[in-house]
């Protein structure tokens, strides 16, 4: 089909906004691994699950079969406050690399918590509000998912308390306030609020946090407090269901235009953000209706996918949450802390490991101070200031257009632009002032914290 | 005409959007009086007006006459990255208020610099492009116009030196370092770069500076290095004009759903905002084609419309800039150190003093402590984090909407959410831990101040 002009960005009308969310893994020949109890080695039941999560959540988030899920009307009209997104075509961008390659970008950013995480927070924050719960609870790192797990909060009237990384919590007040402002109670963790932040204070009295243990602490109180239940940002496939929204916008835009991706790229933490851009087109490809490359982007400092063990392992870093099989560092790795961007995930989404494990997926990892270079040079010629997540992204795309300017192919790219980089100032003034350096774990870091893999049964 | 079914989310599409700036003072009876030289009291010539400012931008500010200005393509362009913005239908804020009103508000936030002011910047940037200019000089306080105009230069290739108030440029690293990722230099002023920085040194030391001391290096950095102009980002005729593209967006928005508003509300410092949004509404009540109540809502800490004087006076705390014919405070007013957003300026835009002076328009001053509550009630229902500037007119449009629950009205309001408040945290967190105070200055610090109004011949 021949293009029709393409604008800057396409906007769907409210009438072309999905109505449903894909569920990828109806279409997976080799489903994704269950969830293991530590203790058992058993797949974990519903009944266990649901003494942490809600109850709508846990039956998402074990339902390969159904491929499509209707978006509630109240979700739906929270979507409208802040989409659709816009589906860039990145005009400047191609026009500065003298690229034949067409460029189109899903951008996630225009939204108070500056990312496409509220996708999925208002979506749990909703079927706990359906269940009659008080509240919910969560642990933040940096502070973009308890944000937009606030912003959702605050607008249904659910109670919120946030367990931050006190590190996080001290250095980057503005995050904090930003969830105050929606209500939510943010403690720095560990915290003396918790049996399991009280033990870790005591044994090491000065120090600053880990996202593990506010996980934990998150789902201690969970578990402890009636009427509330834990909620996790990325990594489940509940929250793939929910980012579908990304890729089915996309989708609807860019056949509206006649327009089909040749590539599609995005940058990989958990997950989250890639699963859901991906997802219908994956779907075709699974399908054998369509065929498209997908190459996920990861850190070269936490690189899960192209370094890792497709293996079970935990979640979480104080291995009290269930077992999850996936590409992994170990639950013990730690990023160098030169490393300034999020993406800092020891594992990855079952259901993208799986995909990778078969084939169907692409994986590369760049170096930070390149993909601040990238991010840098993106702002100038397309405005937006991006996340360093989502610079990874952007530096893939880049790489690839400009093969296309060798090559003389006429590519079209598709990449997730996952969120502004408002908050990541202290980042970029590293990068400056040449202080930024992008740090490779040796063979044998990765090796000493894979040798810690659980044992499966 | 009867409405048709309003989305949340009115986008026009590229085509639709406005080929030209329109200039209210076309229409004007009474046109604003001339910017007046201190030293002759003669009207400012476009040859005095050059040695400054660009060629462009002087004719432009000049012209009382031509109705429409011709939107360059490339500042089209441009505009075509983060524009057109939304004009916002806020369902979510009538319900919770429970009013008959129609709310909508026209959002300028969804860009990197964070408010309208990039839609100036460009312009202003583009000019002095044409001008075979090396560069730009201009002055930011809170860093806003700074960072406009930054990512404008940035996109161009041009130059741009800002001077940024010391405090602020110790205080808010952030928007320093935005400035510095578009590729501009910043310098804290008062500094050693300009005999006026030195001079300001020698005789106060440790001072942290102020707005009128940058104001007066960034001129004198402009008229003594070959290629370079200033540029300024409110208060003259030249940025009303660019801005009149906010208010021609939200009519041809309205038009096309059949919607007329009865009351438009802006938040008023220098002006530009307003000026923009009601420009053409104006229009057509100067010209009788139509009627609307007009709102200018102020910092009860900085009150020009409702308690300054219609006078000239400088427009600058430095009294080397021309005199201007305004409502005015008098230009050594000071805003309580107490007073947080900005909408800091002692004086008005001549133009908008003119309406103000011929009753086109009302005014209202509101507390700050009243403004940062409406601020984070409107973030709780409509998501976005609003600027505190931006949030004064919510308040204003809060009040109105009450109103008509009182009287059953059903009155349609229209008011400008200027910018995000991402920035402003550090004021967040001091209203939320009740150390905001308002401010209201004495009549006799007023009075004072006034005192100190330069003589007219």
């Amino acid at each position: 089909m021949s293009e029709k002009k393409i604008p800057y960005k396409i906007y769907l009308s409210e009438d072309e906004m999905p109505r449903t969310w894909y569920n990828l893994r109806a279409d997976m020949k080799n489903k994704p691994a269950p969830l293991l109890d530590p203790g058992t080695g058993k797949p974990m039941t519903a009944e266990q699950l649901e003494a942490v999560f809600c109850k709508e959540l846990v039956a998402q988030e074990l339902d390969n079969d159904t491929a499509h899920f209707e978006i509630p009307q109240e979700i739906r009209d929270f979507y409208k406050m802040y989409r659709p997104s816009p589906l860039v075509r990145a005009y400047c961008l191609e026009e500065k690399l003298q690229t034949p390659a067409k460029i189109y970008y899903k951008f996630e950013g225009n939204n108070t918590s500056g990312s496409h995480k509220l996708n999925s927070a208002i979506a749990q924050a909703y079927y706990a509000k359906c269940q009659g719960l008080k509240g919910v609870t969560t642990e933040t790192g940096a502070g973009q998912w308890g944000t937009a797990l606030s912003m959702a909060c605050g607008y249904l009237g659910l109670d919120c308390r946030v367990f931050m990384v006190k590190c996080s919590y001290e250095q980057k007040p503005f995050r904090r306030e930003v969830m105050k402002v929606y209500g939510s109670s943010v403690t720095p963790s560990p915290s003396e609020t918790t049996n399991v932040g009280r033990k870790i204070l005591a044994e090491f009295p000065g120090t600053t946090g880990s996202l593990g243990c506010a996980i934990s602490e998150a789902v201690e109180t969970a578990v402890s407090t009636p009427g509330y239940r834990y909620v996790l940002g990325s990594v489940l496939n509940q929250v793939m269901l929910h980012q579908s929204i990304i890729g089915m916008e996309s989708k609807i835009a860019m056949d509206k235009y006649g327009v089909k991706p040749d590539v599609i790229i995005g940058c990989a933490g958990g997950g989250s953000n890639l699963g859901g851009l991906i997802a219908p087109f994956m779907g075709e490809k699974l399908r054998g209706e369509a065929d498209y490359r997908f190459i996920a982007v990861e850190p070269a400092s936490c690189p899960s996918f192209t370094r890792g063990k497709f293996a079970y392992d935990f979640c979480d870093t104080g291995m009290v949450c269930p077992l999850a099989k996936m590409y992994t560092l170990g639950s013990g790795f730690m990023p160098s802390a030169d490393h300034a961007g999020g993406l800092r995930f020891h594992g990855m989404s079952s259901t993208l490991s799986q995909l990778y494990a078969d084939g169907y997926m692409e994986a590369v990892s760049v170096n930070q101070t390149d993909v601040f270079a990238a991010a840098e040079d993106f702002a100038r010629v397309e405005g937006i200031l991006p996340a360093p997540e989502s610079a990874h992204a952007i530096l893939a795309a880049v790489n690839e257009a400009k093969r296309c300017r060798e090559t003389g192919e006429e590519k079209t790219i598709l990449f997730g632009l996952t969120g502004t980089g408002y908050f990541d100032l202290v980042a970029y003034e590293k990068y400056h002032n040449g202080e930024m350096k992008s740090v490779i774990p040796s063979d044998e870091d990765i090796a000493r914290s894979l040798a810690q893999l659980p044992q499966v049964k």
